[in-house]
């Protein structure tokens, strides 16, 4: 007999219950019919059995807390009482799963395994729960009837894993979460991996996400030789969670047209019955490797840089498959209410329970497991050497090699005097990451949204090329097939790409315009979370961080204006664990370099660093930075006025950011210039967490030392890249918070001048001056005529940049440690 | 003679200078061949010559300060100091006008324009001054030579206008600072606007983002008869800023079949000798809307409802074309040195000012404005009765009908005393969405990516459908070419779509899981920035609010998990202007259904509304919410024990959001359960933004206000939605903020209950009765009893939800005002 779950056609089952809803009717087992292809009846016998074992593994998982082999008839007591986990798209992902580890064993594949589709972790659980990754990993969950319990009980359960493929489960390196970054994550794992192969399953409802559609495009940027091979595979079920897919209800060629408008030969598996359709698979999966393995020989031996069309694969196969047909009377597996948990009762409805039961049986678990829950010999068999659930590139962490890193000192300008030079922050790094980049030319890559030269970082193309696998154009330059830089117009490409790198155990950064990176918030969150979570699974390794460069940042946006301001991404960031995440804000190119050079030593923090790239002047020598970012802030004695040991200043001027800084010395400059008996603190800060107190962050301040800086009763003006607020809330709980009066950005946008745009938000030194003055008690009345002076000053500025469309000199030609103030001409 | 530009070719340019940076050639002046089409002699040479016009203004903008009309030759203080706008895209954006113009002359058409290519203002600028527009809307630049000298000067110039099309720009509907949003903007543009024409230009770099990616597939959601019609035109200029695009480099026949994938009929238009181009583009737009014109009428006449496959252009013109050929000896015009400014230093080297000249000469200026600097006639005839840059559904606040709203107070549900029943808020609230829908068929649309009936709204789909032009498969639901909801599975496409529809004057909702909102951050951050600056154009009419129901909350995610808890969506939003920006936390139904009658109402804000779709109980009467939602915050009484008039109470228990506020509320039980003695005030916020101080919003609570609600000196135990920081920014400048103790979501997530959520993050009762007595002066000593009760308690819940993977009964089945605790089994 044949399966009838025909999703357009009609049941024939033998099994009707009718429940106070309407009928139910359960699955039966099927009997595999004969079908031609490449299997052998064994093979297909065999390949069918793993089918069926994943697919009772996957309902256990959702349904069962005791009776896992339904030694005795189900009862309430058995079920879970809330029933969670996604069956829907399950019998796809196992289905691929089976074929792929056939493949694997026949051509001695290093495989690994991406579950696009969303919570469908139970599919990949119950495969690692086959090959026996769990007794390797966690001794707890053996490969018997108390571990496949053990098994059961935990998933989407309270302290127990979660419902979609996520850090706990063997062999992922993808955060099933949120949708839509599974084959970015396929081909950053694919980069630099040549005997790789990344099965990848994308969801037709995660299809068509924005970052999804556009990621078909990565295979632009894969060279058959330096890289492994992705195989996509559109999961075609045709349903979401309510709603038909787009891709499944447009006319077939024209989904065809597409996925070859994206550059792939689409090979289409379509079917229900269970015998053809693994014939169909195995036929598809040969293809897709023979096709493979041809280009990478092409490229390999042959020399061939043209980018091969890549095969793929459309899995068309009922939604739920295997699932009861008709559950209350409405049609089920085939259809979007196949969706979630088919039988959503199953606890409290004995006729849901029965369905249940008669559902699980229905894939025969007597003959796929032994008598002490051990899976049987014909699905042992199919394990392959190195199983897809404990290769260790879904662990990247183990295979983490330390960066030949240059030595920064030596990238590091000089610096005779403070502000005695100037240059682009970005460009001086650009220098040393070109170094990186040669020095590593197997594991440490660049990206960006075609921002790398905007963003002074050419240097790095000294060494290399960005990586192009398309035509080359006569007046195009600097792009390569091996290239090291991955420039795409898209920062969900750019991140994508990157945390497939990473979690694979690879290094890399990330640089970006400071407003835009705002797009990939959300992967940034699932990322952060996969990290934090990672954490508390003991067997996941560190992986390298993930090391943002932010630049054309919210001060220098005097052209491209209001849209392109946006600092909030450290307000973002700052929200994620302590344990992860990490904001730096160098004040200059040489502090810059240390920073970055302590960024990419290190291994599983998201590390944020914001740097202009506009020519700025520099502060510290490299001995005086490398000390500065150790500390991560600290006293700029050479800043500060009459600042004596043992005393307490009048006031602290703090700063964090390049602009802040430069602005801040500035004001520093003009209140010794013109206050000279006022006692004036210099604070900077590099490392934004120290603001934090100790037990809020591993990098937070201990009060004691923090009070030492900023003292515990006298005003501190706070000049700040972001937005004000932020340095609000990480030191709300300091002694002298009180005190403490911020100038940051808030949204005001208009076109702009530099100098314009800090005059806009009062972060101008001229400001920062007039914020002394009347917070240091007295010195309104004292200063009054300074006071007044300064207000004359910046209105002259803003008149002047209204007129001239450029920075009045006296600012413009500003240096250290003049002070200047401009006065009517 | 022809253009010379052929950007695979040389260049035979007669004008060649040399400076020192190598070969400088300039743009000679073309004289238009013949080339056969539809365009007559004339026709040809009036399209012809507004283009010119077109990119002698923006060029003029671009470079000069002075000298509009060269009266005499260049000098340095004639060109701008900083030099900023694309010129790459611009002719490109120009030629597109100048073809759109004749159509729209020849068929009446009500057309609007989207500009999507990064920083091409100078063009749609251009055109809005040839047609007038600036002189209907900003007095001060006439068409004349004056009002064109006051046009040059304030483009990307301090306090002008910026670079990219902006609300500053006439016509224009679409912030063009962040890529990737137009196409999806002139779909929601297009929706219920049946007359409407989009000509939408899309640049190659732009299409390689994620959801503009995503968005051609906006096709399978307009309806032929209800909706306007989306003319895509690709501008495949080849180059970003400093790479080539992946569309111009793949193989033309995949490029068509990806355009073909997309759903589209693209018809291409190649080359860089304008007078075929012109009669190519004069062909495809014919082409276009002559098919446009013929599904329309098949739609509205015929009753055809199949998806039509409609037209696009794909414009294949050089990037920068009539721009200098050469510049410093690199070929700039047909490749990415063109993107820019293609001349840098035109104010200080004498060589790029010369050559400037001949550019801007090249246009023949002289043939184009009369002496007085107005266009000629030639021009004047080619503005359309009805302007694009005049048309009023680009400035959408002229539109707006206010809706049709049915009395919320009629759709609350009864509650006799608090707490006595209970509702799933978000149903509620549908049931009256669906009569808002039904009430206003033509202006009011919801958008939900595959979640409306998860999110609770599905008595919307009692008075419509889903909205799908595609296929309807045999066991789809509740799909309708007429519907009015949108749902594709891309929070991308719902953002730009409803963005669209606002900016065009109508109203919408967006109904959206809390954590996955965080994919369209940066979205909200641009409408928000358009909001914003639109408040300071003072012809731009307000628009209707961008509203957001934000529910499957981060208290709710026991079984989604980790990755599906994130409340920073707010902070996000905290960022932007408190001039558009409103965030409510409405803690049961009635309360939600005041708060979306106000939204609904609203112009010009994005409106955030958390509210949870699990059964939850209700403590307002219709009455009751209604004057609590007025406030925006304030005591509830009820809740309050022994806070008598004219007395400070021990304590202030604060709250704000639905589950906080039931956990509050369950914590005040207990307190007066069990510590009667003690004074407990009872505040529940509503308007987040009621906790700013009144100078930083108007929605702030003047400090006297907030001190009478929460003391000066008494501990706050404040249980909060979102992360407990949000609070502490929001009320640092209060006087008792010292006082205050925030509980809310921080990063730990884990599989769990409801109940085991809330403890993870000590905002369940027991925690915050800990809280009390903690904080409470002497009550720790004088409670210790209690306190240890508590502890043990929460152990007890702890211990149960692990066990059982439910909540334990005594928390699950609590009402108020009964408080409970579990005791030792």
């Amino acid at each position: 007999m044949t399966r009838s779950s025909d999703s357009q056609g009609d049941t024939a089952a033998d099994d009707v219950e009718r429940g106070g809803g309407g009928e139910n009717i359960a699955p039966t087992p099927y009997v595999l019919s004969e079908a031609p292809g490449p299997l052998s009846r064994a093979e297909l016998v065999a390949v069918d059995a793993w089918w069926r074992a994943a697919n009772y593994l996957s309902v256990g998982q959702i349904y069962l807390m005791g009776n896992p082999l339904l030694r005795t008839p189900l009862v309430a007591e058995d079920i879970k009482p809330r029933l969670l986990g996604h069956f829907g798209t399950v019998p796809g992902l196992n289905l691929v799963w089976a074929h792929a580890n056939r493949v694997i064993r026949a051509r001695g594949l290093n495989a690994v395994y991406v579950a696009g589709p969303g919570h469908g972790g139970p599919g990949p659980n119950a495969c690692a729960w086959l090959e026996n990754a769990y007794a390797d990993l966690e001794p707890d969950i053996p490969r018997d009837l108390a571990g496949m319990g053990a098994f059961f009980h935990r998933f989407s359960f309270p302290g127990g894993v979660p419902s979609h493929c996520a850090p706990e489960t063997p062999g992922s390196l993808n955060e099933g979460g949120e949708l839509g970054y599974s084959l970015l994550h396929a081909y950053g794992a694919a980069l630099d991996n040549p005997e790789l192969v990344v099965f990848c399953v994308i969801g037709d409802g995660e299809a068509e996400t924005g970052p999804l559609a556009g990621s078909w495009h990565a295979n632009k940027f894969l060279n058959a030789g330096r890289d492994g091979a992705v195989v996509p595979i559109l999961a075609l079920n045709e349903y979401k969670i309510a709603n038909p897919t787009i891709l499944a209800r447009m006319p077939k060629p024209e989904l065809v047209e597409l996925l070859r408008g994206y550059g792939y030969e689409p090979l289409i598996v379509s079917g229900n019955d269970p015998a053809p359709v693994h014939q169909a698979m195995a036929t598809a999966m040969d293809a897709c490797l023979d096709r493979i393995a041809r280009f990478q020989r092409a490229a390999r031996e042959d020399g061939d840089g043209t980018r091969p069309r890549w095969p793929m694969i459309v899995m068309h196969t009922p939604k739920g498959w295997t699932c009861p047909p008709v559950v209350d009377g409405h049609r089920v597996e085939g259809t979007f209410r196949a969706h979630q948990v088919p039988l959503p009762n199953a606890r409290t409805n004995p006729v849901h329970r029965r369905v249940l039961e008669l559902w699980l049986r229905s894939y025969r678990p007597e003959e796929l497991f032994d008598g002490d829950g051990a899976p049987v010999g014909v699905l042992l068999e199919q394990v392959p050497e190195l199983p897809m659930s404990l290769n260790p590139v879904a662990n990247g962490g183990l295979l983490v090699r330390d960066l030949d890193l240059p030595d920064w000192r030596e990238y590091c300008v000089d610096v005779p005097t403070p502000g005695a030079v100037e240059h682009e922050a970005t460009r001086v790094l650009g220098s040393w990451l070109r170094d990186v980049t040669a020095r590593n030319p197997h594991n440490f890559l660049t990206f960006a949204p075609d921002e790398l030269v905007s963003n002074r970082l050419q240097d790095v193309l000294e060494v290399t090329g960005r990586d192009w696998q398309e035509e080359v154009g006569r007046f195009d330059v600097d792009l390569s097939t091996t290239g090291r830089v991955v420039e795409v117009l898209s920062e969900h490409m750019c991140e994508g790409l990157l945390e497939g790198y990473l979690l694979t155990g690879r290094h890399g950064v990330f640089s970006c315009y400071e407003a835009f990176i705002h797009i990939v918030d959300s992967m940034f969150n699932q990322h952060a979370k996969w990290l934090d979570a990672s954490l508390r699974v003991p067997w996941r390794r560190k992986i390298p961080s993930l090391n943002y460069l932010l630049t054309s940042h919210v001060w220098r946006q005097d052209h491209n204006g209001f849209t392109h301001q946006d600092p909030g991404f450290l307000d973002v960031v700052a929200n994620k664990s302590p344990d992860i995440v990490r904001v730096y804000l160098p004040p200059d190119a040489n502090t810059l370099l240390s920073t970055y050079d302590h960024c990419l030593r290190s291994l599983h923090y998201a590390n944020v660093v914001v740097a202009g790239k506009q020519p700025s002047p520099d502060w510290l020598s490299a001995e005086q930075a490398g000390l500065h970012c150790t500390r991560g802030l600290g006293i700029w004695e050479w800043a500060c006025h009459r600042d004596d040991p043992g005393t307490t200043p009048d006031v602290v001027l703090g700063c964090a950011g390049d602009v802040p800084t430069l602005e801040a010395l500035a004001a520093a400059a003009i209140l010794r210039d013109r206050l000279p008996d006022l006692r004036v603190r210099f604070v900077n800060v590099v490392d934004l967490m120290r603001m934090l107190p100790a037990d809020e962050h591993p990098h937070g301040l201990p009060d004691a030392e923090f009070d030492a800086l900023f003292t515990t009763d006298r005003p501190v003006i706070f000049a700040f890249h972001g937005y004000p607020w932020l340095v609000h809330r990480l030191t709300y709980r300091r002694t002298n918070h009180h005190n403490l009066h911020v100038r940051g950005y808030k949204e005001k946008g208009t076109t702009t001048t530099p100098f314009d745009m800090v005059m806009l938000n009062d972060l101008d030194r001229f400001h920062l001056v007039i914020d002394v003055i009347d917070r240091v008690p007295g010195l309104r009345e004292r200063a009054a005529g300074l006071r007044q002076e300064i207000v004359d000053a910046r209105l002259i500025a803003r008149r002047w940049t209204r007129e001239h469309g450029a920075d009045i000199p006296v600012v413009a030609d500003w240096v250290w440690p003049d002070a200047a103030i401009p006065t009517p001409e």
